[in-house]
């Protein structure tokens, strides 16, 4: 997502360093003690707005979110939700998915959301995916043995890249739909993003896609 | 596919035995014998009419091509097209796909095209669609091992499997699209069946995946 520069915008979040935090290196490994609950973590890379990792966060108190942007213009819009109506597990990130290593310590998360990421549809700027190899080296390095890894796009080359790139580094398909919303039961506790709203509503199908880095041989039974 | 049954159908097909094959395991590793040339074997599981073999065998004299069949009533059709228009490098081959390894050597053949295969949509029948593991099974034994698996489909539920299924055991995505004809000069060597003219035309997308049974770590540039 790209929005207009909004001046003041790094003043108000470091105005909240309760809920906002600022590329903070020192949370490293130390993530549990900003929260009120001692739970497994999930993370959203480029949250936008904050309207998915909001409601996750609602949904499932259980669980820890960090939402992660590195603009700051767009983080400032997710802050203010979460001032107007504070969540005990969820807090926000303002940091760069290159540098993650540098925010999580190995293992420190169970699940990493890419929602409707920037597809960057030319060969020459593959490497700015998000499922670009060397982020996949990055979400491996932070997330569990069993972490999941979980992208949901509308863009078809995107996902046809995805495909491809995980197949490669040896990831596990935990699930694939090709078209999430076709059927109405098939995903009961799908929480809808901005943008999954409205090229849903337009007629497009949505991707998802689910994979683990595990190697171990499992008796998937399919 | 399934047709009605047709009389004398197997009478026909054994009085070409130069054209069609039917069930002959001394063939297994001497393949090359019965085609004018010496050179890679490209094999169709399911060939239905066989279009989509006849028209690869013509524009492909390099290559020999073998459409297999488990319904004889369904091969006759092909058979009849191979008889008013013989080709030096196709033959047919009468047998099912779960006993090919009866049939062939292994690393015998180069590439397998599944096309249009039946999803067989209830999950009770999963052992029966064409990518089920015990089948990637038979079709890793006989290919070279670089040889190459293609599947098309418009069938996206059996496609949302076959990701699952190919990427369990291990195979490497080579290609995948999830739109063939989103982008006429995408494939330009794309040959139709007549299912996919069919499908294509009432604006279904066409899936394509092609993936090869080779463990190496390749230098895929993606």
């Amino acid at each position: 997502m790209r929005l207009r520069k909004i001046p003041q915008a790094g003043e108000y979040i470091r105005s909240y360093p309760e809920f906002a935090i600022v590329e903070n290196t020192d949370l490293k490994g130390n993530w549990q003690t900003i929260f009120a609950d001692k739970q497994q973590i999930h993370i959203e890379i480029g949250m936008g707005k904050g309207g998915f990792i909001n409601e996750m966060a609602r949904l499932a108190p259980d669980i820890n979110f960090i939402g992660i942007e590195m603009y700051d213009s767009v983080l400032l819009k997710a802050l203010k939700k979460l001032v107007e109506n504070p969540l005990p597990n969820l807090r926000l990130l303002h940091a760069n998915a290159a540098n993650l290593t540098k925010f999580f310590a190995k293992g420190e998360v169970s699940k990493v959301y890419l929602n409707f990421c920037d597809p960057w549809p030319k060969s020459r700027h593959a490497k700015r995916r998000l499922t670009y190899k060397d982020f996949l080296a990055v979400y491996q390095e932070i997330l569990k043995d069993d972490g999941m890894l979980q992208l949901k796009t509308d863009n078809r080359s995107l996902f046809e890249y995805s495909l491809l790139v995980l197949n490669h580094y040896g990831m596990k398909f935990a699930d694939v739909s090709l078209d999430l919303h076709a059927d109405p039961n098939a995903y009961p506790d799908n929480v809808m993003t901005e943008y999954e709203r409205k090229f849903h509503g337009l007629g497009q199908p949505i991707y998802l896609l689910a994979a683990t880095f595990c190697s171990e041989k499992e008796a998937l039974n399919i």
